[in-house]
């Protein structure tokens, strides 16, 4: 335990890009928990894009900021927790949470051979999506063609290299030349091409995929979509994770092409990894052993100290991360 | 057997609306059928939306116009049929058709109690269409909603009709005040709207669907489509069977709210007849079932004579047809 606890809370909803006034770093004690808290002591924390989008509008100025975190409980008054358990869940940025009945913690099995802070990612919510999108919508057989968009994010890098697995050729796009060496030399797709720099995207889509496109891992929406639709297969299957266009109609520029859904006796599914909790507990040990074999190659950017918090979001905000991005702001006891 | 053969010619391909200048009725000599052929008294003709887009590509100036048609066998080469037999497939506009080694006949079975015509439509394709849209790919469940769009068209008609057999609710838009009165009164709809006297697709799409649409029997595309788009429930489904948009995506003024397929997690699946035709043997006696207890009821339109062919097709792409139009060209043995 600890006398005071580093925080950084929320204070300012941005408008526009977000930057280090939309957060403060402060030095408070720790709160007394209730009688069935209990306290995690924070190890990892995740800085991811969804949270843009909560910044504004679910949470509320003045309190911690929250994401996906990994750690070590501390105390327990909940009988399901007792300290030096690992623990994952929604955490606050801060060294210690303390979670109202141990609400929403998941376990962290360390004997399952690999870091824990992969339950932030390749072995939690990014990683499932990945794996619902390629292994439960997407389905791809061998010899056909997946095109993975973010080819090089959290989830694209993942699913591109599931589709190789399932024996399909893998295709991605990204956003610098950079991160299309990262895609291909380090996640092995089999071809990559940065969307930044094309002159065309149909014509991109098509040199890097001659045999057309047989999966579609959806993740950004947009002109990508469009020449993508234009050059599936028939009987594809695209995979809807992430889209750009928002929901507002009278600003959406529409989605160009829709017929070939229909030409093309296309399968176009939205989903959300909501609606696939229940496949966690089976999933991981599968994912697991893909990780420890080397099967999936899987690449986290480490950075310290739970104030630098603000500073790695606001840059992986910008694109500037490769992989994932994650803080440790405590010591990992598996370490 | 006949000296003369009145044939329907298609010799002029139309620009925009077709009108009678595109066919010529001929009477000629009946062509010598060669040693593995088969001559068919047609009985029944079809006249589809489908053959305004042959008459702009496939078809040839000159020749025969071709749609589905119903006959009898008067003359057989082919050891699969035989005088008498009764066969369903693609026959000219014409007294009699000569098929080449009997290629793309299928068999007619008058015991399943109901009109022969019926397999040009809701025991034929149109019907399958309907089928598979509602039980294969929309599959409603009791309670739910499903729209159709051209809910009094030849497959609306009947994906209506399914819904409500399934326990949905079955709503549908239609394009005049006749045909929605058409849809409710006598298909049993539980609501339907006349889309060209909308001020507001949205908010008739609402009010005919106030608890939301499960599933959208999708015949139509443009702004309907969209409408449904911002009104589908989550875990919707979308079986998209026909679209007035083009696939020129240079011309396609685009979709709005696609994002709805991630936000609401919707699967949309574009189908063609042309993948499920392996169903039809065990469908049909289960789709003959239902009609001959009234459980589906079904509307045709009977026009008489081959030489009207060309006036019932101008007049079905106009909007005047209420259910399927058929034409009579021969008497039926089964009557």
């Amino acid at each position: 335990m600890t006398e005071t606890n580093v925080r950084v809370l929320f204070v300012k909803r941005p408008v526009g890009w977000v930057d280090e006034t939309s957060f403060a770093v402060v030095h408070e004690p720790l709160r007394p928990p209730g009688p069935a808290d209990v306290v995690v002591r924070n190890v990892y924390l995740s800085v991811d894009p969804y949270l843009r989008g909560r910044m504004a509008g679910a949470f509320r100025e003045g309190e911690v900021m929250v994401s996906r975190g990994v750690g070590e409980v501390v105390a327990s008054g909940h009988e399901r927790w007792k300290p030096g358990d690992l623990v994952w869940g929604f955490l606050g940025w801060e060294q210690y949470s303390v979670v109202a009945r141990g609400e929403g913690l998941y376990r962290v099995d360390p004997s399952l051979g690999v870091p824990i802070s992969y339950y932030l990612d390749v072995l939690g919510m990014p990683g499932l999506t990945a794996w619902v999108g390629i292994n439960v919508i997407g389905r791809p057989e061998p010899a056909e063609t997946v095109f993975v968009s973010s080819a090089a994010g959290a989830v694209g890098s993942i699913a591109g290299q599931l589709a190789r697995l399932a024996g399909a050729r893998a295709v991605g796009s990204a956003g610098s030349a950079e991160k299309v060496r990262h895609v291909l030399d380090v996640l092995g797709f089999d071809d990559c091409f940065d969307y930044k720099a094309s002159a065309s995207l149909p014509e991109s889509v098509m040199g890097a995929c001659p045999n057309g496109i047989d999966v579609y891992f959806e993740n950004v929406g947009g002109p990508i979509l469009e020449a993508v639709l234009g050059h599936m297969n028939p009987l594809g299957r695209i995979a809807v994770c992430g889209m750009i266009s928002g929901y507002n109609t009278t600003q959406d520029p529409g989605v160009k092409g829709f017929a070939h859904i229909l030409g093309k006796r296309l399968t176009v599914s939205g989903f959300s990894i909501y609606d696939h909790m229940w496949r966690f507990d089976a999933w991981q040990p599968k994912m697991a052993e893909l990780l420890t074999s080397g099967r999936i190659v899987y690449h986290e950017e480490i950075w310290e100290g739970v104030e630098r918090a603000p500073e790695a979001f606001i840059g992986m905000l910008r694109g500037d991360s490769l992989g994932k991005r994650v803080l440790r702001v405590g010591a990992d006891p598996t370490a």
